[in-house]
Parts: C-alpha cells; sequence; structure tokens
C-alpha cells in the first residue's frame, strides 16, 4: 500500500562542536517516519475496537488481534475480511475500517476492556494474572521443542537483516516467527513490523491462522522490544512455545510464562541472553 | 509501595568467547523485574478501564489518564480518588482498582474504545486525525515559550540521572516534566516511570492535575522513548507546549503536533535533536 513511511521536511539540530556543526548547527532536511493512522475493527457492523496501526498487512492484524483476544483460534472461524468502502471529505477511501465476518457458532466476548459495566467485583479481589487472562484453546506446555542456545542469541541479528522498513524510520517494532527445524535451523516464517509491539506481533499471529498453521508448535517468536504481559498472552494464545526479547520483560510477563508452560527469554543481544521460564528448552534445569 | 521492582532468579547465558564464558555458560543468578500489574479504573461504581501499569503513584496515574480521555483538566472535577478495599483469595489487598468519584457536573464519554456499537460510520469516511483525536480544553498553540536548543539537548542527560529505578530493571519507560526559567534554566518539577510509555506520562499529567497546575505553560515533557499520536495528545489535552522523545515521532504524531501548535522533537540524543514542528520555539522559522 506504500504506506508505511513517509517522507517529511524536518529541522535536525547538530550541536556536537565540530567545526561543520559550529557553521551550520541547523539544517532543513528530509526525514522518514513510520506512519501511525487508526484501524476500527468492526465484527459484522458491530464497532468492536479502534487501534492505532501502521497500514499494511491489515487483514493479518485484524485476524490476530482476534486471536489475541481469545475469540478464534482456527481459519474457518473466519468466514472474510473485507475493508469497508468509505471515503473522506476529500473522496479518498482510507483503508482505515476492516469488517470481520465470523462463523455464527463464534462467541463474541461478552465485554471489551474499557467498558462501562456495573462490575459488582472486577479485579478487586482477584490474584492479578487471574484478573486480565485470557482462557486459551492451545496450550505452549507440551510443546517438546529444544533449541540451541546458540541459535536462539542469532534470532535479533536474523531479524534485524530482514527488516527492510527499520533503516528508514528507527521507529518502527519487529516481529519474527521462526520455525526450528529439527536440526536446530531456523527458518524465517513470517517477519511484521508496525509502530505498536502489539500489532506487528498480532500481524505474525493473524498471517499464521489464515495460513491454517495455528497452533504454532515447533516455532519462536522473536521481538525487538520488551516483553509485557499482553505479549507473552498473545504467544500462549497462538501456541508458540518460545518467545524472544530484546530487552527486558515484565514481571507479569515471566509468572505468565510459568503459568503456561512458555519458554520466555530477554535481553537477547547476540552474545547474551537471559532465560526468565521454560529453561528446559534451552537445555538447563528449571533450577539449574 | 515497594512493588516496582521484583527480585528472581534467572539463568543468564553469555556466549561472547571468553574464557569464563566457555567454562560457564550459563550462570543461575538474580535479576530485578520491573513490575506490571492490572489496574482498573472506576467512575464511582462503574468500571471504565483496565491498564497493564507498575504500580505506585497511582492516583496520579488515574488522575491522567481521565485528563487523557478528555474528562477532566481541573483538579476540582476530581471529588476523591480511593483504593477499593477487596482482598485476593490469601487475604492480600491487592490495590488494583481505583474508584474515582467525579463532580456531578463532568460529563462522561459516551463510549470508550473497544465497545460494542452499532456506529453507522464510525471512522470510515473520516480523516484519520479528526477520527481519534479527543476535544481538548486547553491548546499549546499560543504559549509563548522559548527554549535554546542546547537546553533541549540536555534533558534526556538530566531525566536519566534521575532515574532511580532504570538502572534496576532496564524495562521502564520514564517521563519527566521541566519547567524552562525565564533564564532557559530547566527545574525538573515531575519523574514519574512505568512499564507502559503512556502511563508514564499520565502519572505526570495527574500529579500537575492534583497540584493544581494545569494547563502546564512554559514546560517541556521529556520520554525516554518514541512519540507516537496518542502521547501528543496526552501533552496537548495538558497544555503542555513541548514534546521530546529520544526515539523517532510517528507521522500522525507530528500532523497533530501541528494542528495543535505543539512543539515536537524526536532522537534528542544530547548532541542532536530533530524538530518536527513547532521549530519557533527553538528560535528556527517553521521553514528555515
Amino acid at each position: 500500500m506504500g504506506r508505511v513511511t513517509q517522507r517529511r521536511k524536518i529541522h535536525r539540530f547538530v550541536l556536537d562542536g565540530s567545526p561543520q556543526a559550529l557553521e551550520h548547527p541547523v539544517r532543513f532536511r528530509e526525514d522518514f517516519l513510520a506512519v501511525e493512522e487508526p484501524l476500527e475493527v468492526r465484527l459484522g457492523h458491530l464497532s468492536f475496537s479502534v487501534t492505532m496501526r501502521t497500514p499494511g498487512d491489515d487483514f493479518d492484524l485484524v485476524a490476530g488481534f482476534l486471536v489475541s483476544e481469545g475469540v478464534i483460534w482456527d481459519a474457518e472461524q473466519l468466514i472474510s475480511l473485507r475493508f469497508c468502502a468509505g471515503e473522506d471529505e476529500n473522496g479518498v477511501q482510507t483503508f482505515n475500517v476492516v469488517e470481520a465476518q465470523l462463523r455464527p457458532d463464534v462467541v463474541l466476548p461478552e465485554i471489551g476492556r474499557n467498558v462501562y459495566t456495573s462490575s459488582s467485583c472486577g479485579i478487586c479481589g482477584t490474584d492479578s494474572i487471574e484478573a486480565v487472562r485470557k482462557s486459551s484453546h492451545f496450550s505452549p506446555a507440551d510443546d517438546p521443542l529444544a533449541i540451541p542456545v546458540e541459535v536462539l542469541a542469532s534470532l535479533p541479528d536474523r531479524l534485524r537483516e530482514a527488516q527492510a522498513v527499520f533503516d528508514k524510520t528507527g521507529g518502527v517494532h519487529a516481529a519474527g516467527l521462526f520455525r526450528i527445524h529439527d536440526d536446530g535451523e531456523p527458518e524465517l516464517l513470517c517477519l511484521r513490523e508496525d509502530v505498536g509491539r502489539h500489532n506487528a506481533v498480532d500481524k505474525v499471529v493473524g498471517w499464521a491462522l489464515r495460513e491454517g498453521l495455528l497452533p504454532l508448535r515447533g516455532t519462536v517468536l522473536q521481538v525487538s522490544g520488551r516483553a509485557s504481559f499482553e505479549l507473552v498472552q498473545k504467544a500462549a494464545l497462538a501456541g508458540i512455545p518460545v518467545l524472544a526479547a530484546v530487552s527486558a520483560p515484565s514481571s507479569l510477563a515471566v509468572e505468565l510464562a510459568q503459568d503456561t508452560g512458555l519458554t520466555l527469554v530477554g535481553f537477547s543481544r547476540g552474545t547474551s541472553l537471559n532465560v526468565y521460564a521454560g529453561s528446559e528448552r534451552v537445555g538447563v534445569p528449571a533450577t539449574l
């Protein structure tokens, strides 16, 4: 769609004390920005959610979002996806609304978040994880995947090499799904980018759903940023046994990984990495 | 509350080829994690939203969230904030539900996001910004703040120096509010951290609301990560004239900054920075 990056004139200041910078501390030059636009997700004619995202792979994003919300887990539950045909005031089709048609037997979630409900209790007297956890059709717990730690450590570099957009904007997150073959070799199945970390993962999961690949047994999901609770939940709902992040995980991300039997890796930086849960998949007993 | 970081045993792999690493490639050691827990926001007894956040400054977070949603803009509109007294199954008070009591004349938003509504149109035929923009009580447009570019460039370092938690976890975002005095000197008014970028900003804005400081004229909000549309919106709703980010802004963030008269700075790295909108506040005409 050509809307992943946008060119724009900016003022660039350089203050490093160099002769050039002292003579011309500010330049008016062109820069590339990661595009961010709202996407409205509709179930039939009902509005379900509005997400800020980078346009592109929008059907994957919607499909993956529905998996992450626990609504669907099989391509056959998703009858169709289409862009709503609206135009803005200049007569331009916005491509910012996607309607999903679900099989009639799909149970819609009773309430979303950010909803007025007269919940008598809510999460008040509930354990933190139980309060926000979605029931999952799949479980990574029994996935026998074993992965050499050197292969795991190589995935961030492989992801970066595959990222075309990153060099242009410096402003997008990436998620890459790797199949680990029996000889330990990783194969990049799908790479998606977005201004939002969660969207990049939803796009990967939605791609896999539409390809009929769920549950994603024997795979590693490598992400460019941190590992939050929600990212672990998205991986678990798709049946992915290993989630690896370049930066830090949160406390609840680690707890959910332990609860669901998912291997959680953080600070994966090429020559070092931390394993926060499920270390047996990298050949180390849980307590060493 | 002592819940900002959590200690946990992890497996650390080092693969750098050093003699120590070759002898002991994996160690079982202690690490600090940024705590992430759900917070439910209630308006009276009605559930309004559930947010994943780092516990601490929760009243600031809720107050700032209500400002960011366009619900309130004055401390007097907020009658009280209190924790719901629920306990989990082990009898532990969770401190994960905050009830806000608003003045009766406060108009609540008709719908949140992630809501089933039978919107006949939604954002289908709407310009992207108009679709997601909240009406603001304040405008940064007429704020005459002028800031030397060297001072602006120094703010990320000042923010990092003030961050106590960052060194422990590497996993939290920070937002710092600086007052720029008439002589150009910056004064850090408030620093807040969170696993979520948006939460860190909401905590700062909520602090300011409760201190009676809105609109935040003559200030700069320095954030540790990227600048999304939502961060620009939060700053504009609080009347902050300058938002500076360490990393990249998105396209819609720049558009909204231009529309609202906010100065938007990105890639602020000490010896260089980019100005994407409102360059007149750093002494440069819009087209140089």
